[in-house]
């Protein structure tokens, strides 16, 4: 018992923070960014003496909570910008990022709005963006992604994935996927192409030290 | 006097009337529908009494907010369905409803979402759908809207006008019709689009009483 005792005390304050984890995930996927910590320390079954112990600042928890979702999100751009065919990658982000935004309004609203309470994410954003606005160039020099394309229609798309976080979840990933198919025929470049109406600037803030892609 | 008094107090009802109204506009607007009676009050700078008289449960304030933004949404639907041309008609409405959603979240949750607290939408909601989906069907009779697309599709491109909300309101009108004319792009029939996936069915609850575009 001298032994395992230390092992169980590990094992279980592991377990709390794996739950905390999954209890903010949750709330955070559900409502977005204002869960308050004591919704969180109630879904996950623990008193607020052992969430603060934990986190002792709700940035804190924040910043673990979508250290994962950062993290695929990461992996997505390089996948997309690493393949050989600039459209296929370039496409292949939409979908995945659709799909991953769809399940999770918290993350969208931390990434993507300038939230106060979650600045840790603005040098990722800055990064990304640059990532994906060569990544557009090299699919515009192709040919293949429209000419008149700027960053801000996919911070746009990936914007609206914010919004088809409200479909119901049984069908959230099929409304992901028919999206962002429609978001692709939307940004290939084709003759019947109508002219689009001057760029919105929506990621005028986020991208201000990268050239955005035209 | 005697004769303006009734007239003054007329004029002051009516004044915190309107200025309630105004309050929970504009604060659906910017927080969707999670505000409360008491900040509506507050806002407006009028008691809570006075705020109850005027509107005695929230159902009751609620429809009188967004009576404006349905009748607006019922008219770009008329005008859209009225077009001699189909195709034009059903770009405009696209166009015309991302505008009137960028600007108010309270109004997409209320009317798409299906929110427990206004039900009185429903019917509403199921009219507008059942035109829309008249509409795309003499479109894609005429050959301009794609083969394949079904109103869930256009419920989709709606949804996602809720989160443009959290774009900057300088720049929200240019960002819903850049968002617009990308989705009447990707609505266009065209030998280049590419091949959908299954579609969502999003609007299946919504649309239950109506047949789909196809």
């Amino acid at each position: 018992m001298v032994e395992t005792l230390p092992h169980k005390l590990r094992s279980d304050a592991r377990s709390n923070r794996d739950r905390i984890l999954e209890a903010a995930r949750s709330l955070y996927a559900e409502h977005g960014l204002e869960v308050t910590m004591r919704e969180v320390a109630r879904r996950a079954g623990v008193g607020p003496a052992t969430l603060y112990r934990r986190f002792p600042a709700r940035q804190v928890l924040l910043d673990a909570v979508f250290a994962d979702e950062l993290h695929s999100c990461r992996s997505i751009v390089e996948e997309g910008c690493a393949d050989p065919d600039p459209w296929r990658g370039f496409t292949s982000v939409i979908e995945r990022i659709s799909i991953l935004n769809v399940g999770n309004q918290g993350f969208v609203d931390a990434f993507m709005s300038e939230h106060p309470r979650s600045d840790s994410f603005a040098e990722h954003r800055a990064t990304l963006l640059s990532e994906l606005a060569a990544l557009a160039r090299r699919a515009q020099a192709d040919g293949r992604l429209r000419r008149d394309f700027v960053i801000d229609d996919l911070v746009l798309v990936l914007l609206a994935g914010r919004g088809l976080a409200a479909t119901p979840s049984a069908s959230s990933v099929a409304a992901a996927r028919r999206f962002a198919a429609l978001a692709t025929d939307a940004f290939r470049a084709a003759d019947t192409n109508g002219a689009l109406p001057p760029g919105a600037a929506v990621a005028a803030r986020m991208a201000r030290k990268h050239p955005p892609a035209r």
